[in-house]
């Protein structure tokens, strides 16, 4: 490491300075409930005065989880980038191993904001998540090639990602078993199974199975 | 209707006058987000003074949508209650039957109090729905005669408690369609569907679903 591209020994510039800070919060969200970090803890752990976190989070700690919040929802938009090649299946096996891998990153911080009842959580966090949520929904129907999802596959979709995040929740509970790889397998398969029920009774589902059915295993 | 019966007509007692006054608070929740009523609003639907309702609930309105929640979260409990006779599907759906139609009443509350982000939502209200959830899950593993669930079978029905959940937003943002009773059948599968992935990997979950597969339809 060379003093010239070491933090600690440069001046940072204001977008530099903005994410240091923005990380050295999102470790400690990770691991502490929101009403439980300070903004001392985020100037501590960024090894800078409290007043230069109030500069650039002139809002203070509100201002600075929702940041905090905003750069992890981008984050976690990442995890669903997935080329469109491929079998269907193991593609949805990928962006779960990179959920799964954000998941366990971001720990308490994470359950903290699913679980709601935190101090710090208001409308506009909730919209932040909301709109991860709704991300995830159009990244599977453009997977599963539907420009036009009805109501039956909107919901068959829309209720598997909400046990998901449960799923990642009680995993996080429970000491993180059964291992990723085991529970990343079976979100897949849920997701095949709950698709199964609706193609019974919805037409546009029947031909989105038909279509994955046919890849096989990978 | 005779003077002595009528409210209006006679001196509640306290227990009764404290019923009626949730009474109006959760109809009222159950139309607006809880931060868009007042006490007015509660004063006026009960046709009783503002003092009054004060004189109830001290603690103004944080103390009154508590109530108002915990009696709801009660009602919610009830809908649980299902004898343990006869095969275990159709008791499933009977007891979906009552949830879903404590969902239709009451709407537009059931969706705030679930999606988070209300103002008057704490910690202590998080703790009253996470109670109604694992009375549910207790009420699931009563019927299938499971006294010590595993990890993979507790796993498996929290998250379609939280997939049933999901549904019913969806279902109330959808303007209730599809049809309650569809939408019941379609949960009843999901849960068959989801604890049949489970089997594949569970010997505890195998024996549940071998045990209610020799049901038969009803």
């Amino acid at each position: 490491m060379t003093p010239a591209t070491n933090p600690a020994y440069r001046r940072l510039s204001v977008e530099e300075r903005r994410s240091q800070l923005l990380a050295a919060a999102l470790s400690l969200f990770a691991h502490r409930a929101p009403e439980d970090v300070s903004l001392d803890d985020v100037a501590e752990a960024a090894g800078v005065s409290r007043p230069l976190v109030y500069r650039y989070f002139p809002g203070g700690k509100q201002q600075l989880y929702e940041a905090a919040l905003r750069s992890a929802a981008e984050d976690l938009r990442h995890c669903f980038d997935e080329p469109r090649q491929g079998p269907l299946l193991p593609r949805l096996a990928r962006a779960l191993d990179r959920y799964l891998a954000f998941v366990d990153e971001h720990d308490t911080g994470f359950s903290a904001l699913l679980q709601g009842g935190s101090v710090v959580e208001t409308s506009r966090t909730t919209a932040i998540v909301d709109g991860v949520r709704r991300a995830a929904a159009e990244h599977i129907f453009r997977h599963l090639g539907v420009t036009d999802p009805g109501p039956r596959l909107r919901m068959t979709v829309r209720t598997w990602i909400t046990a998901v995040e449960a799923a990642s929740l009680i995993w996080l509970d429970e000491d993180k078993q059964p291992p990723a790889g085991e529970l990343r397998d079976w979100l897949v398969e849920q997701f095949v199974a709950v698709l199964g029920v609706t193609a019974g009774r919805d037409p546009q589902t029947a031909a989105v199975v038909g279509a994955f059915a046919g890849d096989g295993p990978d």
